[in-house]
């Protein structure tokens, strides 16, 4: 059994966001999809992102507003969000205090093309 | 883009736990993994388990001890644990005021026969 915090994780800079990858947990033999903590800054919002995986995110601390398919959908701590395939989407914090953190797994649809490295 | 709420799920009782299974959500097309949601009460500790599938959970709310692996592992909201295939687990939750509630995703290992309903 192993835990992990995304406090714990080793992060970088990427646009507003804080990333913190799950490659760093060597689990690419073990998990089905890729993984990553991601932290909106307090007042901020991400960059608009558009990638062919589905997303399914957890909302680990903090509240947001998903901006997708001309939506806007508020989601709070604990709740789950799943992005489709190429569904462009923006996650806006709602608070002006308190950083907004996420858990997302990502993953290609099935049946499409595998990546070049083969995983 | 969908949002989902552990509170708003449809659940039934398994043992001592509440278990809502994330198949109502239809998504089997969609998502390379099984998933749940499922509810400790306060005070009390799931069944013990043991299965094929690698399981990784997120803490949605509460906090929890996990028994696994002849280790007693503490998890707080927002922390992340990884189950390997196979490793028998009890959840304990250690609060006896506040239900522990989990997100659990699962898992075939790579290169394990699939079921034999094809999924």
């Amino acid at each position: 059994m192993r835990r992990f915090d995304s406090a714990e994780a080793e992060t970088y800079v990427s646009g507003t966001l804080n990333v913190g990858r799950w490659e760093q947990y060597g689990l690419g033999d073990v998990m089905p999809f890729g993984a990553m903590w991601y932290t909106v800054p307090a007042g901020q919002s991400s960059p608009r992102d558009c990638h062919p995986e589905h997303e399914l995110s957890l909302v680990v601390s903090g509240s947001g507003t998903i901006e997708a398919s001309d939506r806007m959908t508020d989601v709070e701590q604990g709740n789950a969000f799943l992005l489709d395939s190429t569904e462009a989407h923006i996650i806006h914090n709602r608070s002006t205090e308190v950083p907004l953190v996420i858990f997302s797994a990502y993953w290609m649809p099935r049946g499409s093309e595998p990546p070049v490295d083969g995983q």
